[in-house]
């Protein structure tokens, strides 16, 4: 083990912590502030390991979905976050969060760093049923927080439900027991709470 | 699949979005603010899967690790934070948190319950490789923070060099490589620049 090695690690280890200044629109569920990258990346974890019974997929590898989750948002160090429901911003993210990953995971020694960017590349294409799965959680997760924070970020930016139906019905690719669950227990509910816009 | 079984989850899921307002007493690598436990247990997630390989043991399982990580601090939304270097605040808390876990892990489906709980029960038995290296972790992550923070909570409370060898010298149960790691490039480095008190 030569201590370059660690060395590497360390410097990426702290590199990430920038995720803990990196706000998102969603707020915590007492609605007293919004919520970053690191405490959302910590919480889809837990979803993860909590929900996973949920899968579409009987033999997903439960520990590359939490890879994937916990360094998804790593990118946004440099790229920023972008609100899923702004199309302008969301179409120019893509390319300035390419750019993060060739910067970032770079900072790992080459093994772990071709390892790490394979697995952001898998979230990104949401194509095999890690993908689909932790890329679905990550639509389940700014719900739950809008609806037990009173649509606080929903109504803030004039959100109906058939936007939240359009952007987050890829979650059934990962799971339908969840995608129904979202339907009838978080939009619905929160349509009769008036948390969405009519 | 019951809408039960799904409701009682969520239930937990919201319950530990709590643990994003207890805060620790290191700080963040900017120096900013306190970090909190949400927060924190990502950051030692990252850790687990970037620095496996230095475990002091070739079997590990690291799902298990991340499990362990991920609901570790859960038991401070009832207990709170205690320093680890506040002895008095220390011995008072075993008991709190045993209460909180008796709680806080029956939100969840009996089975998951029960999984859980014999999960947090092990990480604080620090017994098996699992939790030997995971609770290793927990003590080089804040001192990771405080070298990158310039000492600031070791220097707020008065810390010296023997103290946090004396506190974080179970770390090589989980990793000799780490805690060598530990001692010549975190300690040493601090007391080198002051970030600890002679």
């Amino acid at each position: 083990m030569t201590i370059d090695r660690i060395q590497k690690q360390m410097a990426f280890l702290i590199e990430a912590d920038k995720i803990k200044n990196i706000f998102r629109i969603n707020h915590i569920t007492d609605g007293t502030r919004r919520e970053n990258d690191a405490e959302h990346s910590w919480h889809l974890c837990l979803l993860a390991i909590i929900l996973s019974e949920h899968a579409n997929y009987k033999e997903l590898d439960l520990l590359k979905v939490l890879k994937m989750l916990l360094i998804h948002d790593i990118v946004e160090i440099d790229a920023g976050d972008a609100y899923v429901y702004d199309a302008a911003a969301k179409a120019a993210q893509h390319a300035k969060e390419v750019k993060a990953a060739d910067r970032l995971f770079n900072i790992l020694p080459d093994d772990q760093a071709k390892e790490y960017r394979a697995l952001w590349d898998e979230f990104e294409e949401r194509k095999t049923p890690e993908a689909k799965f932790a890329a679905g959680l990550d639509r389940l997760h700014p719900m739950l927080m809008n609806l037990h924070s009173q649509g606080k970020s929903w109504l803030e930016h004039d959100i109906k439900a058939e936007q939240v139906k359009a952007k987050n019905q890829h979650m059934q690719e990962g799971s339908e027991v969840l995608w129904e669950y979202a339907l009838q227990n978080i939009i619905a509910k929160a349509e009769e709470e008036n948390y969405l816009v009519k």
